[in-house]
């Protein structure tokens, strides 16, 4: 039995997970980050102790995998940075072993989401694949030749930063151009903002947030475009040209078997499929030749907890 | 002892190569595409003929690499694409093999050199490594724990095709914004024109072409631009802050070790050398994090020779 702990910049969810991917039991609690690092490694004990309460031995809990939305040292299992928690150079495995007796490993949240998509729904016959998680940010994850891949200096697999054009605002990272800024929740949300203040004409998305602008979440945006409202056509359709460059980018450096598109966005299935298939297959290089496959990711809001206890069992095993 | 082979679009050169990466002699023959694949086999034929006279034997003879500038199906050792040589589907490897009979191995002309580079230059120090070749093209090489990585379709590593910006032109792939458009010598001199074409006042690049545009190539805008030339220095910075946004995106994707430079444009050396340094440091998104060296590449015009010969080398050890 594997702990799985997503910790995000909103929630700190926590899972019980078995050795097959299966989620057993989860708990959760505001993440609140604005108190510190000590408060919200104490909060991830209790919840880990709620969790094993009902094991019957502590023997049968072999790991914890923790993913983080930022970057780790995979050596100490230091945060190095975490933009969304406001943290630099945080010991966040060396916190946790004070208090558990068992293995902790610390990753970036989009690459442990990709082991849970490669290791259990695709029951790893892909090798070469890469996930990209469409939530508030765009992370990644890329599995090359079967083995998680995280770089020389363990800074790659960031496909949120690679920068393909002009953006309309100055990404997070200080950058301009980022996918994140055109192809995140933010992005979208930001971009269907920038045309309500331009158009006169009302949008769908007027009604489904009540006209209170800061309401406006992604899943709004596209279900007015479902509903065939102009303006969110018009906001998908940019957020689907730059999401298919970043996709042929990625093809023209590492070209994997599959793609999965993952996070609170993909949510909209089909419909965004069908258009990040069609562009891809117009800006791709090599027009004739076979492509990475593109796929809706088959995990929705758990990926982050299964994929952090499956990096935690891979991460185990292989000592 | 191996056959290295760079097929050009304007040269075919030959080498023997020995099992060290020693160029030992080289034959060359202009390439003149137009008169079509069969003649062109048949002149590779007869350089390596030329160069195995000497051989004491012809069991010292162990295989033949050949670079292409295009893609090749690693398995048939067909030519899927050259648009230089203007081939589809061209069974290159088939066609030379019913005239030798040792082992005859195809690859794209940038993996190959990116081959020489790693296996010879670096002494194999490097396990992950990136090539960009500088040249009438951008192309691109990729290892990725000490093998050769070209992509799960075969049409990975094609780093000049990245898609990073608005581009002043169309790709030859038909694509708009590919890092070739930008950082290539074509590039450069298709930029160099537009600013001389608006401009009134006279670069130094009009006396080095002798005021025939059509003239100018890569060395004379760099050139200029060492000599304090404005507009040199405009076009070599554009084409510098293109080609850091290309090696930042490499980095977000697979952060190799090391970045070399090569083909004709990295012969600028440090002066190149030194501005990439310093805007990929800027641009980059760990700020804090170590992050690939970038080098000049060791080999110059050699390199796809020895870099084919070599992958021939390491192909037929493989088997």
């Amino acid at each position: 039995m594997y702990i799985g702990v997503d910790l995000g910049g909103t929630n700190i969810a926590v899972g019980l997970v078995d050795s097959n991917g299966k989620l057993i039991k989860t708990a959760t609690t505001p993440t609140n980050h604005l108190r510190g690092s000590e408060a919200i490694v104490d909060d991830i004990y209790e919840l880990i102790n709620q969790l094993v309460q009902e094991l019957k031995t502590k023997e049968d809990l072999k790991a914890v995998g923790i993913g983080i939305p930022g970057i780790a040292d995979p050596i100490t299992g230091n945060v190095l940075t975490c933009v969304n928690l406001g943290w630099t150079n945080i010991p966040l495995k060396g916190m946790l072993s004070t208090k558990i007796d068992i293995p902790v490993y610390i990753s970036n949240d989009a690459t442990v989401a990709a082991v849970a998509e490669l290791e259990v729904a695709q029951n790893a016959r892909y090798k070469d694949a890469v996930m990209i998680t469409l939530g508030t940010g765009v992370g990644g994850g890329i599995m090359i030749n079967g083995h998680m891949h995280s770089g020389h200096h363990g800074i790659g697999s960031e496909i949120g930063h690679m920068k393909i054009g002009e953006g309309l605002y100055d990404c997070n990272c200080g950058g301009n151009g980022c996918l994140e800024t055109f192809a995140s929740s933010t992005a979208i949300i930001r971009y269907a903002k920038h045309l309500m203040s331009q158009s006169d004409t009302r949008s769908l998305i007027h009604d489904l947030c009540g006209d209170q602008t800061d309401n406006i979440d992604g899943a709004m945006i596209f279900e007015a475009a479902k509903a065939d409202d102009a303006l969110a056509n018009q906001v998908i359709d940019r957020m689907v040209h730059y999401l298919s460059i970043g996709i042929v980018n990625i093809v023209s450096v590492i070209d994997p078997e599959v793609v999965f598109l993952g996070g609170g966005l993909s949510n909209a299935g089909l419909f965004l499929l069908d258009k990040v298939r069609a562009k891809v297959d117009q800006l791709k290089f090599f027009k004739g030749s076979d492509c990475a496959k593109i796929k809706i990711a088959s995990f929705k809001n758990d990926a982050g907890i299964i994929g952090a206890a499956l990096f935690a069992k891979l991460e185990s095993e292989a000592l």
